[in-house]
């Protein structure tokens, strides 16, 4: 009982927050503590909103506040062009990059048969139902180097073929800035794989 | 507008935060996506109590959520000896060490000229008023060793000079586990003063 009640009660929420230990709570609980009674409103407020405007987009999947998200709203997005990710986490990555001119299609998971976790359990279904309705579909698989990775992808590769499906994947490789001795052997062997040719 | 709007205020809010920075907060708040219904409104629940139950102890100046703290009910405690601290931090940090059983002061400042912060700016007039009513009052100075810390200890032992008031101050030295050789000179020097006989 070295907190009073309240505030204990406070820093076992902020325990729940990823990367949020024991000492980092308390140091938030006693910062907001110095919040202003407005700021501690909308701080309320901006949790309960957050719970209560956010759905799923009927179309991707993504985060939404409507029906559709903004980028499945967007017009000047190329809705031919779908990127195939695993959450939508990779969404706002890809946005954050910002070159990325398609749309998305979350699928809420991966195939990994050591789960319990088979293609009916994932947002598959919607993707080949989508990808029907357009003229000149195109996908770039964006998940993840690991098994259930690979699983999915060589899954979906296999759903559309010879269906006129223009389909890629990420590029493994060396990441940007990253020392080659201290890669590890995976990595390496996939780039010395994927390895582009840049002799004319 | 890479987040939805509500998603971005929360995110906001996290920023807030000490040591939350722009990628933290937007994984707290993406986290925050999976709490339950009833954790989303414990949780601003809690935000909400935090500020509307805690004040400040009548007495010493700690946080409490009535009238006085838990410290200053506790008939167990040893009244007559005060440990007086910049802020209720330090009440925690001590109440964790455990070893503790007398009673706080919280100045909620220190004294220092530079920023305009004279004695009469924190909280030393009540502690003057409670030593005058103990019968044996034993003060622990636990101000930090810097110049504010070190003027307003001066100060304080200053106030009580043939006021038969014992009091003493924490020890400087080595920090548990430290290397000697990282040390900076200042700890060294103090660590040198302050050497404690140990031969009999």
């Amino acid at each position: 009982m070295v907190y009073p009640k309240s505030l204990e009660k406070l820093i076992n929420f902020y325990k729940k927050l990823p990367g949020i230990g024991e000492k980092n709570a308390e140091r938030l609980a006693l910062a907001t503590l110095n919040f202003k009674d407005e700021e501690i409103d909308s701080f309320s407020e901006a949790l309960q909103e957050v719970k209560s405007k956010i759905r799923k987009c009927k179309i991707c999947g993504h985060l939404a506040e409507d029906e559709l998200c903004d980028i499945c709203k967007d017009e000047n997005r190329d809705h031919n062009l779908i990127c195939v990710i695993e959450d939508y986490k990779s969404v706002f990555s890809f946005e954050k990059v910002g070159n990325y001119k398609g749309v998305y299609h979350v699928l809420n998971g991966l195939i990994s048969p050591a789960d319990n976790i088979g293609p009916d359990n994932i947002n598959l279904a919607s993707l080949i139902k989508r990808v029907e309705n357009l003229k000149k579909p195109e996908l770039i698989l964006a998940l993840k180097s690991t098994i259930e990775g690979e699983t999915t992808t060589l899954y979906i590769k296999k759903i559309f073929e010879n269906k006129k499906v223009l389909i890629s994947r990420l590029s493994y490789g060396i990441p940007m800035g990253a020392e080659i001795d201290y890669l590890d052997i995976i990595t390496l062997d996939k780039a010395l794989e994927d390895r582009k040719k840049i002799s004319e």
